[in-house]
């Protein structure tokens, strides 16, 4: 394990822009995952990290210190930083004290859409992506494509927020949803609160396509209506809205209750 | 409309205590509601705040004067800031520069369970509190019950979540869940990853609550214990958990679909 003990170190002031600046994470095509479950869910699914960055006192912590302990019968890059150094990088408040630097996997689209798969459009909060990657990865959909606008999903909150679902989810960002829906050989569906067809009325036992847009305003309104179907999710009581994630959550449940019906 | 310019004012000091600070807020039995869509719910569905406050610029906005209009026909409060004042007090970012003060409900338990229910047993989230608040109110859910150590709901974050869910919901909250469970007369209904009876094989045609923990522990062990039904929503693929605030969508809408079949 090598030790860093200065803030003036050339790699601990790289680590510190990285952790603090999402134009640095896209730019070197690097992101950090910060906490215990997110490092242990990467191992396991993933593999080894770029490196792995540890604080003197985490050491302690018997599950931090099997992960150094993986690490380092590897070979893997395992970096130690007193706590004080240590803190000033993390963005997670009374965490555990381990993280990983890893690349961010960046996919280019070739092939038309055949599989079950989400769609998001310029969907904002890091919180409702997370959650959207967790309930996909959970209800068995694995490819995700977000347009330019929609938050980036290698982001720290994104990353906190979908524990984990990143790693077995193959995720398209800043691509041409128009051009992916009108390719697509899979029925391409869009939730509206003025569509007529019930959510339930629809057969899902094949697979499709799901597209969510901003939190705000939905979908936007040319990618709407080149969907192949509009569906709505009935309500009761007054208030007709639901939050985009707690929408999709419904979705996908419905789709793999019919799929196990 | 009374106008204050000055900072020391004390009713202004006042405003930024309760803006500022969520022990101010539960002391005074009073909370704040930022921007036009909370304030449009509440003129709508509880009709008249204790005080409207509004920006200097945001007059010009027709939604607002249309709100400082209604307000000013039923002689209620009205209160002009300067911009800057009233950028000191909002807790929204880029808002649109009006807000209610409100005094907010406090429930007391004096009945058993006996219609369709939300139980929240220490959730942590405000975000989540929010969103689960708006599904349950969507789907025709009127009562919610929060253990102690569950977010305030009349927080900030929460009625932005919520998006006005509050205004149609029955709030209770610091209470005794485990009471209040051995006591219901409807199902109680816990999700758990362990339990074997899924989800969908539950008649949800009658009124049951449902029960939901902490973020990351779960409902705790002896409420868990206590509850008539434990389920467990299927999931296909390697991710088995579902953030809360989604599980409780998923709950909420399976009954409503239940309900409507």
């Amino acid at each position: 394990m090598k030790t860093i003990t200065s803030r003036d170190n050339a790699q601990y002031k790289d680590l510190l822009k990285l952790a603090g600046s999402s134009q640095a994470r896209r730019k070197s095509g690097r992101t950090l995952l910060d906490g215990v479950h997110l490092c242990q869910s990467y191992l396991q699914l993933r593999g080894m990290p770029e490196q792995c960055i540890v604080s003197e006192s985490a050491l302690q912590n018997p599950e931090v210190a099997d992960i150094v302990g993986q690490l380092e019968s590897q070979r893997a890059h395992v970096l130690g930083l007193p706590d004080a150094l240590y803190n000033a990088v993390s963005q997670v408040e009374h965490g555990v004290g381990v993280m990983f630097l890893i690349e961010t996997p960046e996919r280019a689209v070739t092939e038309a859409l055949s599989v079950s798969a989400v769609l998001l459009d310029n969907l904002q909060d890091p919180g409702n992506v997370g959650s959207i990657l967790r309930s996909a990865a959970a209800a068995g959909i694995t490819q995700v494509y977000c347009s330019a606008g929609t938050a980036f999903c290698w982001s720290p909150k994104v990353l906190r927020a979908a524990m984990g679902a990143h790693f077995v989810l193959d995720i398209f960002e800043n691509v041409d949803l128009a051009a992916l829906v009108s390719g697509a050989k899979v029925a391409t569906l869009a939730t509206s609160g003025y569509a007529t067809q019930r959510l339930y009325d629809v057969d899902l036992r094949q697979p499709v396509a799901w597209l969510f847009g901003h939190e705000g305003q939905g979908v936007a309104d040319d990618l709407l209506s080149m969907a192949t179907h509009q569906v709505v999710i009935p309500h009761l009581g007054q208030i007709e809205s639901l939050n985009v994630a707690a929408c999709a959550a419904v979705c996908f449940f419905e789709q793999l209750r019919q799929g196990q019906s």
